[in-house]
């Protein structure tokens, strides 16, 4: 067990119940009516559910010194009380993302699309964790969870809209969008 | 089986033989006659070797376009028939490093430390693969395999000395050298 690394899996039953899955682009993942969380090993098999997902909290790639004192300010924690709603999305990008350097990836991410402001436009209502998935050798590059109150699905409804209107977004070739709520 | 994941392990036979193995900075690894190197998976156990470090390969995280470019003009493969003679490098950053933005990483790197423009200038005499630990909760953060002629190994000496004197390298919290030569 390693506090870094976590697995998310279909299950039947559990603290995250399933409201909805689709494909944004590209093949969805098979049905779920609950979604399982927990710490994963490295070494070990997955779990057999109908689909299990890896990823990895890790080192920041993009985002520099005077942004993270910016987010710093507005930065939400995971597991407010209040935060029953959540959403998992798996993202692959592809593999002319991948092929650029650096500077170029920043330029797109950021200079061009904003990923790290629009985000930040959205704190401290919808809290947000990056799972690294890519160096795993998983099926998708990136897992993000997303937490927030209800009264606050149509601002986490506004966020995924433009994120998925930027030029950074043409180069994500598939992405799921797994919503849950608190089982009760 | 994925080629972007391998496996360097300790072992009595095999095609490089151990020449020399010391800690740079830290602890070191057990000793070993043989360097064994094999494709890994992702979700298998490790082999029972003595010491195994597994590492893969990955998307470029400081090289700039620009900086690519250059590279590229010089650039060499790895596998050379001249080249017998090789050294892994197996290195862990503190976690003062990791806790940096990015634009600070890249700065102590690059502008402060010149990693990419002294790779550059021992190339192509000295071939470099990075494999990239971290994420696979590896004890060290990377793994660095060099190749080159044995007429070439005091100019492999050289890069060694003058990485290690730089502001990057006091993130560096422990090194191990391992060099191997084909055997017969």
């Amino acid at each position: 067990m390693h506090e870094r690394l976590y697995e998310f899996s279909a299950a039947k039953t559990g603290a995250w119940r399933v409201v909805s899955m689709a494909s944004v682009i590209g093949e969805s993942l098979p049905g779920a009516s609950a979604l399982d969380i927990q710490p994963a090993s490295i070494d070990a098999a997955k779990s057999g559910a109908t689909w299990s997902l890896r990823g990895i909290r890790s080192n920041e790639r993009y985002v520099e010194a005077a942004e993270r004192a910016d987010l710093a300010k507005v930065q939400a924690e995971l597991g407010r009380s209040d935060a029953t709603s959540a959403c998992l999305i798996p993202i692959r990008k592809s593999q002319a993302w991948w092929a650029l350097a650096q500077d170029e990836r920043r330029a797109i991410m950021e200079e061009k699309s904003h990923h790290i402001a629009i985000g930040a436009r959205y704190l401290p209502a919808v809290a947000r964790r990056l799972y690294h998935s890519r160096d795993l050798l998983e099926p998708f590059d990136f897992l993000t969870w997303f937490e927030f109150a209800p009264e606050h699905t149509s601002a986490f409804d506004d966020l995924l809209a433009r994120m998925r209107d930027t030029l950074e977004w043409r180069y994500v070739d598939r992405e799921v969008e797994i919503r849950v709520e608190q089982a009760g």
